[in-house]
């Protein structure tokens, strides 16, 4: 059995026990996420009183489970951990995720040996270590997970994350967007199986077509090194370094013992790789949203439709910045639209197209279409709707404009052959507001239209997207 | 009668009449805003058939109108703006905010050719035009509108904006945030009142502490230039040229007809008056909360309270990036502050602190106060709040921290003498959890914590605020 093959087991167990699943404490948590999400192996609660918890009996030692076991949760405390390696060895257990903090983290010398030990203790006995101080696998496909609620469902990113919290932002922030992952693996401290490894893995699995990932600091600087050039000649790396400045190294030490490494070393190993390299959680987002669902645009000629005069002016601003032309609107398509216009404010029938003059159009589904269906005269088509930019918008207009929009995304957009993006505004004064812009959003997102939050951000996220496949020399070309 | 009193008096009129609002037209909506606004004067519906709109009675001509008229807006087709100009003049109207278009910012020779006479028309009969292509005034003391919902309550913030939805949209996403204006004005294609004398007048207003500005082009540049060095002497002012790119400044001259002028002489004039240059609506929303809400912190020492492990350390990367240090957390509180733990996993006493840590304490109330009295050893406090870093997160969960922290504010906060803000990240997959975080927001925003979206943007907005306030010399010093 080869390396990929020994960790697709680890990423696929049939069985998992929860060591610590005691009524109210950590490990329930895990186990509701397990039920919950509907993992389809087994399932062994283990705490030391072998009590009942989520109406579940449980075991009080890993070695009275009468089956096999292949993954293990630990939340035992951290003396506890040895113990248990080595009841898992005999078990024949293929990994444990250590939810179990107070390691190499805490800044301890005792942290740090018990760390080592327990590193090399699994690797003497044969069982692989997650961790510690991490939430372990995330596998859609057998609806393993250890949070909840995480959106159903599989997809083809794969995420690698050093810090619990952030795989739980990703995956949820990623998934209100549309995007399903084939793979997520949260590895906190990385004292056995680490970036390195995990880079490789996912450079080679053919479930996976994006790798994303946040990394405080590399355990073994060669190998990662070689994983990710590697891994970014085959498919796109999208990198988030936490703890990239001198006071974020520290905290990143004290989050996941890492040693942080020089900004600059990750500046050049990325950009020598051709991994494209984030510098927020929201940024990482947009990557993985446009690299998981934007249709390749073959040219760098946008088409924007939006709300609000000024809303007009100043994404214009954001797409020119972003290194975008906007070509004028032909004059087939301006003579069909503008006999669709009601509005008696100053119509401009010019790319960016300002949409509130259709706000009371009744055929807001057909103004769509035609705009978005014909658009040789550009490469991508981007739609803006942002209610607080449109001075009088009652509960007619922004049903029409919401219905319009969700129609046209609904039944036009599979069968479209053109790039499309939506930017939906969400942060407006009001409740209703809000919730229409969600009622459209969620489905555009679910039939794969990318969604951002704002004009500015899809414009930069679609130019990384352009310069990335421009440096790839695929630009213009296939998809 | 000097020039700002002349302005004041335009800002302030007693009648308010809206020529064309006949039923289902624009007029109508100006008429909604000004009733369900409340406007305090006397409001005249004027349409050519005399015709009831809102349940209100209608006059067909200004001239039939009993009382005095203060200020006029016009929603009459432009050939008829000339007419009604001579028309305002007899009556004694003071100005007429035209939403009329169809002028320069059509392209057109003739809208070029009409806006130039209806502006020398004006000035020949003593009526002065805001816009045309415009909103008109905004000043919530008079409950005067020209949208609605808008928020009620006065403030000290002035914004003049060149396009009416960016108008409509800084009002209701700042208003959100608990900003209140002294006075906003949308003032389109600026034929006559433009950005130079607003900025004079709003210079030198009792009422106004902070100028806001959105503007795409100059119509008398040295003029503006001299008002905009004395502003910026007196008071912050901040300024989003829109238009700023090539594109954007054809896609200004096509929305408000204006000349938009060369971005490095904007940079240049800016700092050279010592303003705050923005380049989004988002910042310049940002930078008004800053300035208005903010208390000004005596120095760059920031101790950061937020929720996840890895969004500490992503949150120590922006603050660091923008210029502020962390200090460590004194030993006195956190000795106080370990006794109200209750987390199994890994437990973090550095600065910033992980909240989620404390996320079952049933003292959550106690435990923020602990932190934001006693933060001598930080020049500035900031809460950051984001359940979808918390892995688990149940009702219960939030429930305690949202109520915690809302107790917090609303009884700490008035009586605290230090800095505090708030970074909410609201764009979570759940909508109970966008509910329990405006729930959260919003009476923190209402109580003048500054509220941001995003560490990162926090950061940004407090950085700018510091770099201006030591540019004036009053870092660390008066407030």
């Amino acid at each position: 059995m080869n390396s990929a093959e020994a960790m697709d087991r680890i990423f696929n167990p049939a069985s998992v026990a929860v060591v610590g699943a005691s009524p109210g404490k950590s490990g329930q948590e895990f186990l509701e996420g397990l039920i919950g999400y509907g993992f389809e192996g087994r399932i062994y609660p283990i705490n030391s009183r072998g009590e009942e918890v989520c109406g579940q009996p449980a075991y009080s030692d890993i070695k009275d489970v009468p089956g096999p076991i292949d993954y293990v949760v630990c939340c035992a405390p951290a003396p506890a951990v040895p113990g248990l390696i080595r009841d898992c060895a005999a078990k024949g257990v293929r990994a444990i995720g250590l939810f179990t903090a107070g390691f190499s983290e805490s800044g301890s010398e005792e942290g740090s040996r018990l760390e080592a030990e327990i590193a090399h203790l699994a690797r003497s006995v044969g069982v692989r270590l997650i961790g510690p101080n991490c939430l372990g696998i995330y596998n859609p496909k057998l609806r393993l997970t250890f949070g909840y609620p995480h959106p159903q469902g599989v997809g083809r990113v794969a995420f690698m994350c050093q810090s619990g919290g952030n795989t739980s932002y990703i995956i949820r922030a990623v998934g209100q967007r549309g995007v399903r992952f084939s793979k997520a693996i949260s590895f906190g401290n990385a004292c056995d199986i680490n970036d390195g490894e995990l880079m490789e893995y996912f450079a080679q699995d053919p479930e996976t077509d994006v790798i994303a990932a946040y990394i405080e600091g590399v355990r073994d600087g060669p190998r990662f090194r070689r994983a990710v050039m590697r891994a970014a000649a085959a498919k796109p790396v999208i990198v988030h370094k936490g703890g990239y400045t001198p006071a974020g190294a520290g905290a990143a030490a004290s989050h996941t013992g890492s040693l942080a490494g020089s900004d600059r070393v990750w500046d050049e190993l990325l950009e020598a790789a051709g991994a494209i390299r984030v510098h927020s959680l929201e940024d990482l987002v947009d990557m993985i949203v446009t690299f998981s669902l934007l249709r390749p645009p073959q040219g760098r000629r946008v088409a924007l439709f939006g709300g609000g005069g000024g809303a007009t002016v100043v994404a214009t601003d954001d797409w020119d910045r972003s290194g975008f032309t906007l070509p004028p609107i032909p004059h087939a398509v301006r003579k069909d639209i503008s006999g669709m216009v009601t509005s008696e404010a100053g119509l401009i029938l010019t790319n960016p197209l300002d949409l509130s003059s259709f706000a009371y159009s009744d055929d807001f589904y057909g103004l769509v279409r035609r705009l978005c269906q014909d658009t040789a005269f550009a490469d991508l088509s981007v739609i803006h709707i942002g209610f607080a930019q449109m001075a009088w918008f009652s509960e007619t207009n922004y049903s029409l404009v919401v219905d319009g929009l969700r129609e046209a995304a609904m039944r036009m957009y599979p069968e479209m052959d053109r790039p499309l993006a939506l930017a939906v505004q969400y942060l407006v004064t009001t409740w209703d507001w809000q919730k229409a812009l969600q009622d459209l959003q969620e489905p555009c997102s679910e039939v794969g239209i990318p969604v951002y939050y704002s004009m500015a951000s899809a414009a930069r996220a679609i130019d990384r997207f352009m310069r990335y496949r421009e440096w790839r020399g695929v630009a213009g070309g296939e998809s």
